[in-house]
């Protein structure tokens, strides 16, 4: 039986205070003279949602022994570039919905939406540039390079029904995985831990990353799009091949996948039921290599010293492969 | 009568190896293991036409008495910089052709284009915090944060046929001139100059990169693809409400506006050979406004020593005025 889920309020505890200093800060840092974008960029602060990275990053730090401002100023900046690859991925899915407000695309064209993204970017590195040291800076824009690889990547092989795991693997990684190994990795060096433990927290993040986007593309399969609050079906709609998807035609016939890409190319609640029975085999298989990888995240918090935080790391990583938003 | 003007590799002459020096660094830092971005990064490297912000950063250093490893630095990061707005501009503007080659968006697609144009941006600050202080990185964050909101306020003001020519100033002032005035102060800042020195120069480029702006919205309205190598007339076609525009709008009555709007939505050879009719004394009153902010901009650089550098500072702000490219 799987251990009960720590809601993610619960989750947060240790970091309450400190995830309300980001909140402030990320809103000061987007304060602009000109009103049509002070409104843009309040709509913009709706999406924030989970605050996963930010959390990670003042857990990680609590977790060896202190949240100083450094960690809020990291957090902040780290939200702030993710929500500008969220915004620019809605203009590349033509998405719609985010977080159950209208996307930046839908609200004001994708034109603003480019845009706003840019300026979330350089907001982000503004504010990072704030910290004495370049470290964060040098580390967040090296991560956001990797990023951007990840993002092309996928772009690249879109349609390629013969991509492999490992090739997945490469895309999620870098796309998703490495940023939020980067949350947990600077959190734990501005905490000043030993080089082993900073280690230990990226591997973390790594496989915390990893297991997420899995996760994230099993639900885009097969979640519900009232609680997710955010357009779904859209991955192979557009071409992005995930893994229940590689697992599946690893062992279909031609009938199989036309009728695999009839149903995802009118996604519906009934399309959704049949993707379900269609694939259930393989969103079990794409289910337990995320669940690998939370094994292998949990496994890494050992060497932390007992904590409130590092519990707090040890329910975050399970509770990514039991959400369903 | 106008003097003559030099060309730019004259212009250049003072800083040809250090420029080199620039384009070397700029090639590194976007090397990539994977094979399609690294050629897509290599068609980009052909979009670097004039080098305008480099070349003033080292002119500027110049002036000021010394080009250091840092200029060269902050050189490819503006060049960077700017590059990531052209390849963005390109997918807002879907436009073609961008310096005789196929744009981004044209050869690969809207998606790689908008992750093309932030995988420069990201490293431009990668290398950015290669320097030692954090000066450089929080100025150009900074300046990037002005340049979006230029670029917003002008798709916000879009089909605004009463913009006022104070309006228009804002947005190019914001989107073009910010990161021109920026190149200019950060080379004499790295060369070790007065405060004085520092704002004259920030004042030279401020004037220049109007004026560079206003020219360049004359050229799209009566410039020759063939030589400007890109799409033409596309502003108004957008809905971008320029100097010329702004002026000849003063006076028009509703039959000139209706004829002025048919002959921008369909750009051809004769069309623009009416609108250049048609707009004859505007576009001479815009051309008298760049000139003038050039004549500001030439006496920013009297305090600087006598140089080759001050000279070709002096014969940039001339050049631009004078292009017809």
């Amino acid at each position: 039986m799987k251990p009960a889920v720590l809601p993610l309020h619960d989750i947060y505890a240790p970091i309450t205070e400190h995830l309300r200093a980001v909140e402030q800060l990320f809103d000061e840092e987007l304060e602009c003279d000109l009103p049509f974008l002070a409104q843009i960029c309040e709509h913009v602060s709706k999406y924030r949602g989970k605050m996963l990275r930010p959390a990670l990053t003042l857990l990680a730090a609590q977790a060896c022994g202190r949240v100083d401002r450094e960690h809020i100023t990291i957090a902040a900046v780290l939200e702030m570039v993710h929500l500008a690859t969220l915004v620019h991925d809605d203009v590349l899915d033509e998405a719609e919905t985010r977080r159950r407000s209208p996307t930046i695309n839908a609200m004001a064209g994708n034109e603003t939406a480019v845009l706003v993204g840019d300026y979330l970017i350089s907001h982000a590195y503004h504010l990072c540039s704030s910290l004495d040291s370049q470290y964060a800076s040098r580390t967040v824009a090296s991560c956001t390079n990797t990023v951007c690889e990840g993002e092309l990547l996928q772009v690249h092989e879109r349609d390629n029904w013969a991509l492999t795991q490992e090739q997945y693997l490469t895309i999620i990684s870098r796309k998703t995985a490495s940023l939020i190994s980067v949350a947990c990795m600077l959190g734990a060096k501005y905490a000043g831990a030993d080089a082993a433990t900073i280690n230990a927290l990226e591997s973390y993040g790594m496989d915390t990353g990893v297991a997420f986007q899995v996760v994230d593309d099993i639900l885009d399969l097969v979640g519900s799009e009232q609680q997710l609050g955010k357009t779904l079906g859209l991955d192979l709609d557009k071409g992005k091949v995930t893994l229940p998807i590689i697992h599946y035609l690893e062992f279909a016939d031609h009938t199989a996948r036309q009728r695999l890409r009839a149903l995802c190319a009118n996604p519906s609640d009934q399309s959704r039921a049949e993707i379900r029975d269609l694939l259930a085999d393989s969103l079990d298989c794409a289910m337990n290599f995320a669940n690998q990888r939370v094994q292998s995240a949990l496994a890494c918090t050992d060497r932390l010293p007992e904590s409130p935080a590092r519990n707090s790391l040890r329910a975050m990583a399970e509770f990514i492969v039991q959400r369903r938003y």
